[in-house]
């Protein structure tokens, strides 16, 4: 068999933001909080760093709409005027993310209650409830008299609804919520009966005899009921869809400029992104380093890769990043020189077409005003300013590759539902983690400098040589049958263990765990063997796992290493299924580093994947043009790297063949095709 | 002065299941999770196993009346049929633990709420208030009604009411609570006056004026008043007892077979114990492992021996237990091949007469899907499924043991009000850990291999050799009285530090610590010296103490080890008092391992006990029948052991001779009588 | 230049209690907790120790007052008369800390509610809200009854109005809270403008358009609005003051004794002593020891400074400490032999003259009986009920210094408005700490026994040769205008990180880091770099810093160490401005012990301070009279300190010349002048 890498022609391209020619760059900005004096300076300030888009008006529903249905748009037409004149277009908000105190006084049951009943109140932002019909008329009605207004303005590039929807508050608990849950399962599920029998009421007596006795799963003596769990999280997600959706449908009423609104893919549990990505035109992302953490370019690349997935493979926006620290992690590590550039333009390398921080001025009051900006508050006098700039004047040497696409052999499977399922109360072991899983195995394929792809569960894998699945606890017959024409078509699978375990309503497949793999495995876990805290357990060839252990038995699959000790010393550890033309490899302890990467050069040779030779921490993407093809390099590391490669190199306008030289903390991105 | 410990003779029968010979064997059976073809597959699978007796419709209430008043029994009335026809009693439930969804939309009030005002909803189990007058009618209605008709099924053999009380929720402070605890109050103190001097209001200016100002001790600005925390941890306990009671009497209006609920006998703070065990007729507890701990056949045996103790010597029920995983703990560690038949049989060893599990089929769905079973969900191609059939058979071979009973020497003093009073806000020091002391003397007279019982403070202890009390900071008159009655009478009794302290109202005794206790252990703590955390003091010979320390004064009692170092460096550390023909010891620190095994050995010396000579973790344990003794030998190590004895091993029918060998792992029984 | 020290004669007395001579003795003291017979023996027992006040009725609202306006006054009066006839003063107390149970059902709005709106029940004490209309008329009806009745008693020395204010709950957010906080508001800001402009509500869209929008910081989605965080923490000490003065003025109308409230200057967060020590007629402080910590004499000291500095300089009243254990904390370590005199007389040497205890006599009941007490529940049979005998006695010998005063050239600048911004939300690291970087360098100043005032933020520095302003986050123009005219007139100013960064409002200074002290320090901070947990940077010189490293860029300012390594390497780390005549520092890391002590001696040698060369752990001291000086030398090591000095031991009347041994763990006291 042959495989074939998405290519760049069947996909359509995005809506893109009217008006803005080549790499998008710009940021959040805020002039509300600013003399009009300071519009001035900042109109000449972007010119200078080459802003083409900000995104305003996102915090401003009650300077717009100052009493209810009242109005006032001056300051807002007078700023849209002044950027235009300074060639700056606008990424404008439907500012519904902060109601008006007028509304919470008129409305006070748009305040989101928690699982155990506290009530939050305003004062920060993002703070109402999804499902209040009296949210859900003012955002409307905001939204339509922004929509009317501004639709023909010249400056306006597209349209940026709401700020991401999701966090801080995920869930309302509220009685209003309860309603809207209702109406939510009997669309789901059709008839009390069908609920019952989904969630499973026989056990512990929580059979439903009516509608009205259905509640969000509120707190409770102990662990709840699952599958009501699962179902609340797919409402939540749901409702702020709704109210998405809602906002953009008044404005496409009015306007034929893109709509979107800005996703936190890798880091937003509460959003399922694959329900979001088709009912936008183009996707946005904001991405946020763990400041702390070490290595955190990895975590950046596996955003960049989700949010490509999610946009379906089309080119992207980075909405937000920041040019240096954030505020509200424990400790806001700056950023070190270089990194500012490596960043953007990773993500860039990875899909992004456009590259916007929070935020063009940093505050000087409220909650953010330790928040970097790309204007610190030591101003222009600044290292941050100056690589600001230089970063503005670098995108602008990358107009011609926008549009360019990004192929890969290998996919990993995301879901969240299985992240949602898999956390849910009462798991064997507390040390089950679905994300840290999935950022195992992507850690070890950028190690190992091969570009993934992330796809949906049940989503055709035709085409890829190689198919991750970490920690698919929910796997539903579907996905299981796509896994099963996919090994046997002669795809690679990787599965790790506790995937397969439950059905859509978070039931057990019956017949023996996994349910939903065994077949495609060829093996039967007959007991889960949790580990102790810290507890390890050794692999034959010398590996370590630990978390997590299992007594199973072949059924077919090879065992490529056994347990040498532990609770299933001696049973196998790691196995390997040869199936129609394919294989499937399955882990059934919790592997890191170089003992993951040794059994994963198994699966590349089954798969037919080559590992390049490149220095750790250099990173290698391509992106292809319709032309050219642009090889992106990027050197996290403090020394110099050489690299076998020829062509144009965009930043510089220097050629280069046969060696690249990237030096120490730089990106180098070349024109080869 | 000579001992005689407890005999048989002395201890009526505890009533037990109808109709079920010989040691009973079963577990929880949730058939209304499945269809009904797999009850036909059960049926035969429990004759496989050996099963007599299974624990139904505990969960069942929502399905035996959907309606209020509207009772539908067919199904049930099928079930029992079915066993009845397979030859398996029932142990038939009053489903009151899960009142109807119905049952709250109607009575909102039997809601449970935290001490923080939270209120709990159903969702998941045991969520009600247990003084609501709606929750305490309607549940009267269900057991009346599952009474009435089911009295005389003759597959019914017991009742069990109710399900595990006491858990997760062991509180409410709800209104109805409030009420409920006045009237409890006013039964218990008589009068205003007599409450405000038990509570010592006059401390803090907390006075009563009025019986209605009178409230639970719901969430305050710091520590409230300790006694009335004490009150309402005892109204708790009383109001779920009350509940129990209620059900009771109304099934013994139709039934003569015995009732029970299912006590966690070392594992549930909430319930007073030493009250319940004389309402059930006969003894029933569910024990889980930590399954983390090390060692933790050694809780278990503390488990059985205060199970036997609440059932006043007579053989008791383990009504549930696990056969692998449990599913609530953070790491939820399997049981390794051959811990099942040892934990089932070192029950067995201490007393029970019964070993049940939860549960008979592993659920699919709902909570306690990952908890293990009988029949775990790679059904019977499974080594658990085998063990399972194994110790069927093995219980069938110790038929000839029900009845016999357990004999000790040595007694531990076991105190729920010490519990909750020692563990109070605003003690000395945050180290002092009720049950950790006591499993600490315990785990001692385990290693050495000396069998003991639990007594209540103030019961009658003539006829043991030695008592320990650990921490029993509360102390009554009356207990001390009877300690100072048995020392004199030549008994040796040992107490820790923190004992004596205060009365039933936690005031302390007047004229200086241990105020209870000075006179019989000849001596008077002037100071409390608290210790920092993992600070440590060295005691002469050599022992090392954490925790705590005295600066203590002997009136009469010699010192045994003193304080090399440390606040109370020159003194006594640990003291011995004649006193009459017996002896009192007093630890003022805390010891563990071989050092607190070195000061029981001269307490052991005092007491003419003598520790066995037997192998580390080989548990041997006696039961006495009329006619013949058992002899338990559980070895929990990895290599075999060897004993001497003989007699006929009943396990496999073999006869020994003078030396006994117990493999790696196993468990023999020997009738040596 | 020259320094000018702030002399005795510039201050005058505080007001004293009434009729007590000498140093005050004593401590509270609950005779309702007792039998009449024992308020005999307490009179004696008083007599023996040296007892000259006792503080009384603190919690005895409800005996006083058992009915709404129903007094009942007899047990008071014959407790006065009898205390009295025994030559005992009375501080007595304005019982409002605890209301009596009958106000909480008549009005369950007193009750005070959590940020997150769990309403607290009375039950323990200090459970009320104080902007409560209702809890405000009780309490003034009671104070006016106490002071009707004893206004003229002979026994009467002071009155102690409610106690500790601000401890336990520091905060309410209840309507009736609301409602104040809004008309505190509008006294603060005068419109609604100002508000919006002062809390900086164009930030994430929180404009007010009405007043009743305003509401306090309750729980909210995420971080609040700092403004109104800072506002309302300043609202609840306003409050709690309002509360104070009301009561204080309803005395006033009946009496000319001194009015007090007891205070807990360095551990209570809620409460801006500063702007409560005017309106005492004596300061006076509780204070405990943080039990476990090492060197916790040093965190006594700076307690005391800060207490004499809220009294202006002037003598002030030691009105709680314990003789040994208190019950509160995790683990409540017993004082050592020699601990409780070292700490009293320690309390003495910083301007205390008053030594009293809580408590006289050890509750046998209640949240407190386990704290210490002048009479502990061993009674007079022990070595504290000596140690305080002996005490009494000491402080009888030192009559003579009552109201000499201490001196100091050296300041350290505490502020509770940098303490409350510094730790609200998302600072740039949690690390920031207010408490421990004023104790760091307290810590330094204390070990180079340097005596040091505490100065108000604003307050004029003329005299002190050298002040330190530790973490001074905010910083209001008025303040940094001191600082500059205080190095500009010769001063020398030692700043530490994150200083000057905020005005009254929060809001970042404009122009860069510190706003407000870029001038007087010569620098400019362009970024902030927050270091990671636990990671360390290295400078010149050798010192390692932590927590936390900046560029800074210096405009003036010269280099005393750079940043060897790190996120800041080869950038100045501690620099130095010579500024007119003085100097100001800066420390742009965190340093401790040996490396803070290295650069703290550069600012000495500026200032022309010299610290003393004597042994570590000996404190010595000076109090200065109209006649003569008072050296006192407290040793707290376990080794015999020699010193040399000359004057009349007071303690027992011996005459040293040249040279003072001071006993390991004693105290002396020497008339030098």
């Amino acid at each position: 068999m042959t495989f074939v890498a998405p290519r760049p022609a069947d996909l359509a391209d995005p809506l893109w933001p009217v008006g803005v020619a080549g790499v998008v760059y710009g940021g959040d900005y805020n002039p509300e909080q600013w003399p009009d004096e300071v519009w001035e300076q900042d109109a000449e300030l972007m010119r200078q760093a080459g802003v083409n888009l900000v995104s305003v008006a996102i915090h401003s529903w009650v300077l717009l709409e100052p009493r209810p249905g009242e109005f006032d748009f001056g300051w807002l037409d007078r700023l849209l005027d002044l950027l235009h004149g300074a060639g700056v277009s606008v990424n404008l908000a439907t500012p519904t993310v902060v109601p008006p105190a007028w509304l919470y006084r008129a409305h006070p049951e748009i305040r989101p209650v928690t699982r155990d009943g506290v009530v939050l109140e305003r004062g920060s932002r993002a703070t109402f409830c999804p499902s209040a019909p009296a949210y859900r008329r003012a955002a409307a009605r905001i939204a339509r008299a922004v929509g009317e207004r501004y639709a023909a303005h010249p400056a306006l590039a597209m349209w940026h609804v709401h700020n991401e929807y999701g966090a801080p508050v995920g869930a309302c608990y509220c009685p209003e919520s309860a309603t809207a849950f209702r109406a939510w399962l009997r669309e789901r599920h059709g008839s009390l009966e069908a609920l019952n029998t989904a969630w499973g009421t026989t056990f512990w007596g929580q059979r439903y005899g009516d509608w009205d006795e259905v509640e969000p799963p509120r707190a409770t003596a102990t662990a709840g009921n699952p599958a009501q769990e699962l179902d609340f999280l797919r409402f939540c997600s749901d409702e702020l869809l709704a109210c998405y959706r809602a906002e953009r449908d008044v404005l496409r009423e009015h306007s034929s400029a893109p709509v979107t609104t800005n996703f936190m893919t890798t880091n937003c549990k509460s959003v399922d992104y694959w329900r979001w990505g088709r009912e936008v035109d183009v996707v946005a992302n904001d991405h946020y380093l763990t400041a702390e953490a070490d290595r955190n370019h990895i975590d950046l690349a596996m955003s960049a890769d989700l949010t490509r997935a999610v946009a379906g493979g089309r080119p992207w926006m980075l909405m937000e990043h920041s040019t240096g620290a954030v505020n509200w992690q424990p400790r806001n590590i700056a950023k070190r020189p270089g990194e500012l550039a490596r960043n953007s333009l990773a993500h860039v390398a990875r899909g992004a077409d456009a590259v916007m921080f929070f935020q063009w001025r940093a505050s000087r009051f409220g909650a953010e005003k330790f928040h970097s900006a790309m204007l610190p508050h030591s101003g222009t006098r600044s290292r941050v300013w100056r690589d600001v700039v230089r970063l503005g004047a670098d995108l602008g040497s990358l107009a011609e590759l926008r549009g360019s696409l990004v192929r890969a052999d290998v996919a990993v499977v995301w879901d969240w539902e299985s992240w949602w399922a898999l956390e849910l109360a009462w798991r064997p072991s507390v040390d089950l983690d679905y994300r840290e899983r999935v950022a195992a195995f992507y850690e070890q394929l950028w190690d190992a400098h091969l570009t993934c792809d992330f796809v949906a569960p049940g989503q055709d894998l035709a085409g890829y040589r190689l198919v991750v699945a970490p920690s698919l606890y929910l796997t539903a017959p579907g996905t299981a049958a796509v896994f099963g024409r996919y090994v046997r078509d002669g795809g690679t699978l990787v599965v790790s263990y506790f995937s397969g375990i439950v059905d859509d309503n978070d039931a057990v497949h019956p017949g023996g765990h996994p349910g939903a793999l065994r077949e495609v495995l060829g093996l039967e876990v007959e007991e889960f063997l949790p580990l102790r805290a810290g507890e390890r357990v050794s692999l034959s060839g010398g590996a370590t796992g630990d978390v997590w252990a299992e007594n199973l038995r072949p059924h077919g699959a090879e065992t490529v290493l056994e347990y040498a000790d532990g609770p299933a010393a001696g049973k196998p550890a790691v196995t390997r299924h040869r199936l129609g033309g394919g294989s499937a490899w399955y882990l059934s302890t919790r592997l890191r580093g170089d003992d993951l990467a040794g059994v994963l050069r198994g699966a590349y040779r089954d798969a037919g994947v080559e590992p390049a030779d490149l220095p750790r921490d250099v990173e290698v993407v391509r992106r292809h043009g319709p032309d050219a093809e642009y090889l992106f390099v990027l050197n996290h590391t403090d020394v110099d790297a050489r690299i076998e490669a020829s062509g144009t190199e965009l930043l510089t306008g220097g050629r280069c063949d046969g060696l690249l030289t990237v030096p120490a903390g730089t990106v180098a991105v070349l024109r080869t095709g």
